[in-house]
């Protein structure tokens, strides 16, 4: 059965691998489409090595459907169209007794640390399932699990109808963030230093700004009549990213933390002292974030075509990290069929 | 009339000033006694100059007595016991619009940037009036501001009972915030490098820890099971300290930021975003802060005899500032009366 591996730093490879049977509890899937992300490019520039034991199959933002149950797998009928909450907790330790397993000090990232969606039939176990309508096209619903992310980080922000929020980088998840947002209520600017990324932010009807030719700060300030915006997202994961959300929020605005930042950032407390500023850590999601996000998408709010730069088939699967290292796309699928 | 002046870096002087007659709107107060905060220090350090105009009355931690009534002041009585609310916002910017008020934009503070309560004398709007009751000793009112300040910071941090609760920097604000906590229900551990100030907090009934002896992450992992701190505060103004709060969090845990950081400080945002941790700046209070910290103070809750480390006639007033840079004392008194 063909399957994609991380092999070293730069390289993956397509290859046959052993289709795994569902064991007691857990079912196979065929994968249909398994969009590529942020983390994927991390461990495929060799930056998650220590982490990831290799060759590992990857990927985990996927739709497919039931192909053979395992045994005690109830209420999953085969062909159901599914997507996967690709997380695996112990529920023992004290962030899971606190009931926040997604944050778990064990947590397993199906994906990474276990086989990924990248391969022709992924086998998981069934409480992991999210079920998809029937009517969602599988491609479409590849992208459900970064709206299911971006859902998450809305709801970590608790926007309110009207208020402004400022989303500082318009990649995948920064767009996705940006229209969760709006869907809120809110009303957005997306902060972007990529000219083909502004462009489609622009075409979803979302207001940009070039953080290289305009001075964010003032541009806030005018667009919030003076209060800032009351709602920021760092989803660059740059040190400056930071430094503009916290010059650009209002009295007690909250900035989620979405981006991954590998180093201590420097970062001017007294704003936040003086505003009354919060800085609110978002990662993951829960089973909750999942099936809003299947509504999301299957309700139309998530322009998922104009999201989806390429598809391209798993067996040339190392075309599609190509295509995002060159850049000028957004979310980019391999078709785990073909 | 007598009344202390901050002249310059390292000088404060006691001299006669001209009174000032209640305008309408306003009372005219005899200051029984004032208490010297870290931002008093700031101030005869000469870190404040820019802001500062000089000879400047300072001081704004108070308790005394309606001694005159200006025009239209309604509900208030001469030799009624009050402390003040040092706010003075404008009502019409973006902060105060949105309910903020004590975060207002052109915020003036009372004893900073107009004539505060080190002065025999001391006339303000008698909206800044809260009311004290007549059973309580002035010298221990004058605790009332910055136990304010601890309700307000203890509000921020949405205490919940039972939760374990870290304060990093053991001076007045780090014992009335770790007091306010306990009164929450939380469990309180005190980080604090001073043997004084440790032992003075012992003396309270609070659990403390000495950072350069102890490894606080590790001591912090057990007293919770494993679980980090549910909520922490930053009393220290040290960037030690924000690094140590951070490291000893919990999953979900909130982190206070109370202590003024003057410079950009190295944070682990990969740790906020980990744990999904909320950093939480705290500012000043609202009214309502001052009614609880007036409950708390009457109330016997606030330990404030023990608190109150000496009391010096005002006409000798720079011998407080002396005693509070020798080190070795909590609060500081100035008997404005003597």
């Amino acid at each position: 059965m063909q399957a994609l591996s991380y092999i070293e730093a730069g390289k993956v490879d397509v290859s046959d691998v052993e289709e795994v049977a569902p064991a007691s509890g857990e079912v196979q899937i065929e994968v249909a489409f398994t969009g590529i992300c942020g983390t994927d490019l991390h461990i495929f520039h060799g930056s998650m090595d220590t982490r990831v034991s290799r060759p590992a199959v990857i990927g985990h933002e996927m739709a497919g459907r039931i192909v053979a149950l395992g045994a005690e797998v109830e209420g999953w009928a085969l062909g159901a169209p599914v997507t996967v909450v690709p997380l695996d907790w112990d529920g023992t330790c004290p962030a899971c007794l606190a009931g926040n397993r997604h944050l778990c000090h064990n947590l397993k990232f199906i994906g990474i640390d276990a086989p990924g969606s990248l391969q022709r039939l992924w086998t998981v176990p069934a409480r992991t399932l999210v079920r998809l309508p029937y009517s969602l096209r599988l491609d479409h619903a590849a992208l459900v699990e970064p709206t299911a992310v971006a859902v998450h980080d809305v709801r970590r922000a608790n926007v309110a109808a009207g208020e402004k929020a400022l989303v500082v980088g318009g990649g995948p998840v920064g767009l996705l963030i940006a229209i969760v947002a709006r869907e809120a209520g809110a009303e957005v600017l997306v902060v972007e230093i990529d000219p083909y990324r502004r462009e489609l932010a622009e075409s979803l009807g979302l207001r940009t700004i070039d953080p290289r030719t305009e001075d964010v700060t003032a541009a806030v300030t005018q667009w919030t009549a003076g209060a800032g915006a009351a709602v920021a997202f760092e989803v660059s994961g740059a040190a400056v990213g930071v430094t503009t959300a916290v010059d650009a929020m209002a009295v007690r605005g909250r900035l989620v933390l979405v981006a991954i930042h590998g180093t201590p950032r420097e970062v001017n407390l007294h704003r936040f002292f003086w505003r009354e500023l919060s800085l609110i850590g978002a990662r993951l999601y829960h089973r909750s974030d999942f099936e809003r996000a299947v509504d999301l998408v299957a309700g139309g709010v998530i322009p998922v075509a104009a999201l989806i730069s390429a598809v391209e088939p798993l067996s040339s699967g190392a075309a599609a990290f190509e295509l995002l290292e060159a850049g000028g796309v957004m979310k980019v699928l391999i078709d785990c069929q073909s």
